[in-house]
């Protein structure tokens, strides 16, 4: 089965969004074994909608079509459908019902432009949406199955979870994809690239052969393996096997092959061991608490979190001792060291983090440049400390250096047997 | 002019790619006046493409095509371009040269298949890639223009800033698109629709019309407006208006109208004021003061955040009466109240901002379900505390809260003339 899949949105076409349902529905398609065969982004223009609409159905057995179902004049896409398929279009009581309720629920009127978004082709079947006015609408056309989806992804998501299962699963064959994914923090892209380069070449000529993406971002990379197979368990052992080979290839570098993002792997070793965290911020200003606190049930290995921006708080809420800023700066090692142990003791906690730098774009120097970052850790182990020289803006030198303290702490756990 | 793009690339059609070009390509096109009408991605495949490149020719004045320009098999973007428009096509001696030169450099052979990257359609124009071995190439066909370009982002981008100042620049006119963004907090998007639809009608029937589109995300409305205008000053004059308009409609719920994120808003109201500020967070775990901190040079009026996630925590730190914990529980406004008045003494700021609540999974009850917040300020006027129901994920509750703090700060300074 071949999927195509369009978003409709002028806004789409700008440079400032970008069309990330694709990639969700791309992902839930390619278990269920439907390849995605193309994918187009076009504005509210009912004309161009229609042309690309038209020769998405001629070459594959499922369109997806996501956004323009609001209730303005912009939102085009039930129209065009409806007219390319040559389906009537009625209004749906039991729709408008549900859309009146939704907004007397909130105490409001509903205004008189949402009655649009109850209109539907004729013989769609109506999809629900629990978290937004605009239903979804199935089409079943001769061997073609057409998919309208709201824009907004949380009302996308839950509705095309439902529709997989209930109306697309059932019709898809034996073969599926399935995927592992690898995190690595530590290493460059072309470092990793060279040392899983050997895999590759073994499995591709395997019966059933391996896909594989490398994706870079800052502070980390991933490799995205992908094998098509009868069965997950076929699927499991090829993909299992493989993943020790990069084991074996690439060391602890890799902190996950099951999805978990790092403040995952870091939180379930907190768990794993009973211990708690308390960390202490300058110039990640938060992001590594919010980070961790991210992953639910966080609350119950993270004790607490200081932002101290400034002297006073790093003296006060850390006790740092005033001569160790005045002699080394702020952004130093030992001043680092301090406010790691300082947040570990007063907090109570069994592992303390500290992190100290120039996240930018004013600040830096010579000696200390923009970027320039020292982490510490105190607890669980001895006391260590880091200076990290990170590229890029204010927000990717936060992020870089977040991911670097979880890492710290995660090797340290890794690596403790309490 | 208007363009289209399409992404040539199997690896684009996976879950785990996404076609960044197309957003660096729609910038700069944007900026000279070329508007882009549609985008599409497709796998490495000719027929696919040559019936998107059909379509694309049908519309556009200028077809971009990015990716398949290597030199194996699966690089099919030359011949189908060729083909489609009927050229022939020949091996140029100089990119043949130019090919083994860089090969040579780098002391190795150039492998044979490399010279099907030598292939150049009649009458194209080749554009030099320093940065890979693809070379670009520029067609003119009749009134339409079809560019290929490299798909790795840093071969593309030097060759496409090069193509539009030599040969696109020169045959855009002098009209160009000017963007205003309104950020708006505190509404419904029909809310927002409703209040600003009498002004579309009137913005529609100017000589210059303005385009609007508009963006829900959780937290905030954004309504973007573009105008195509001979220069600056007529669109700014336009937009101003425009402007003006919407802020009589919708009022102080307008945060900005220049571009400005919430978080550099209220920087800039605490720098005009000179305030400083501080932060006690429960549920958000330290994305308040990292969303602050994210703006730079916000040291000078982030005093210190304080992630209090335990009732111990919230009781040392904060000096919140443990009577008031017990009696009201953590998630209540008197315990907000105490924590945005202990954090903004402690710290000595001018203002103390704290938040607590339920952001889930777990630890909703039927009277402060998951999405339950309260927020408090204290400090440039009378103590305020509201409390929130948000709907989505943990992390949607999170940035709500952390949105919503932000607002009443920004409101509260607004009318501040202390």
């Amino acid at each position: 089965m071949h999927a195509e899949i369009i978003a409709v949105g002028s806004e789409l076409l700008t440079s400032s969004r970008i069309d990330t349902n694709s990639l969700f529905v791309t992902e839930r398609l390619n278990e269920l074994g439907i390849d995605v065969r193309a994918k187009a982004v076009v504005g509210d223009d009912s004309n161009d909608l229609a042309a690309l609409f038209r020769q998405a159905l001629d070459r594959a057995d499922l369109v997806i079509l996501t956004g323009g179902l609001g209730p303005t004049d912009d939102d085009v896409t039930r129209d065009v459908v409806a007219s390319v398929l040559g389906l009537p279009m009625t209004e749906n009581p039991e729709v408008v019902d549900r859309l009146r309720r939704r907004f007397e629920s909130r105490k409001l009127k509903m205004p008189e432009i949402n009655r649009r978004q109850a209109m539907v082709p004729e013989g769609a079947i109506v999809l629900d949406n629990p978290n937004g006015t605009a239903p979804g609408l199935l089409i079943v056309a001769g061997t073609r199955r057409v998919l309208l989806l709201p824009g907004p992804p949380r009302e996308l998501k839950p509705m095309f979870e439902r529709v997989l299962s209930e109306h697309l699963a059932p019709h898809a064959g034996s073969r599926r994809f399935y995927r592992r994914v690898l995190r690595i923090t530590g290493r460059s892209e072309s470092h990793v690239e060279q040392a899983a380069q050997p895999s590759y070449q073994v499995w591709r000529e395997r019966r059933l052969p391996i896909d594989t993406t490398i994706l870079a971002a800052f502070g980390q990379i991933e490799l995205h393996l992908r094998v098509s197979a009868d069965s997950r368990a076929d699927a499991d052992a090829i993909l299992d096997a493989a993943a020790r080979d990069l084991h074996l290839a690439i060391g602890p570098d890799i902190y996950s092959d099951d999805g978990r993002l790092l403040e995952q792997v870091v939180g379930d070793l907190l768990v794993a061991h009973k211990l708690s965290i308390a960390l202490a911020e300058s110039c990640t200003g938060g992001l590594l608490a919010s980070r961790l606190t991210d992953v639910p049930g966080s609350s119950r290995y993270v004790e607490r979190g200081i932002v101290a921006y400034s002297n006073r708080a790093k003296i006060e809420l850390l006790g740092v001792d005033e001569h160790l800023i005045r002699e080394h700066g702020a952004v130093s090692e030992p001043v680092a060291r301090a406010m790691a142990e300082g947040i570990r003791q007063r907090a109570g906690a069994d592992i303390g983090v500290a992190i100290t730098g120039i996240a930018g774009p004013d600040g830096g120097s010579d000696a200390k440049p923009v970027g320039t970052v020292m982490i510490a850790t105190a607890g669980v182990g001895e006391p260590a400390v880091r200076t990290f020289r990170f590229f890029g803006d204010r927000e990717q030198v936060k992020f870089q250096a977040s991911q670097a303290a979880l890492d710290m702490v995660r090797r340290r756990l890794v690596d403790y047997h309490g």
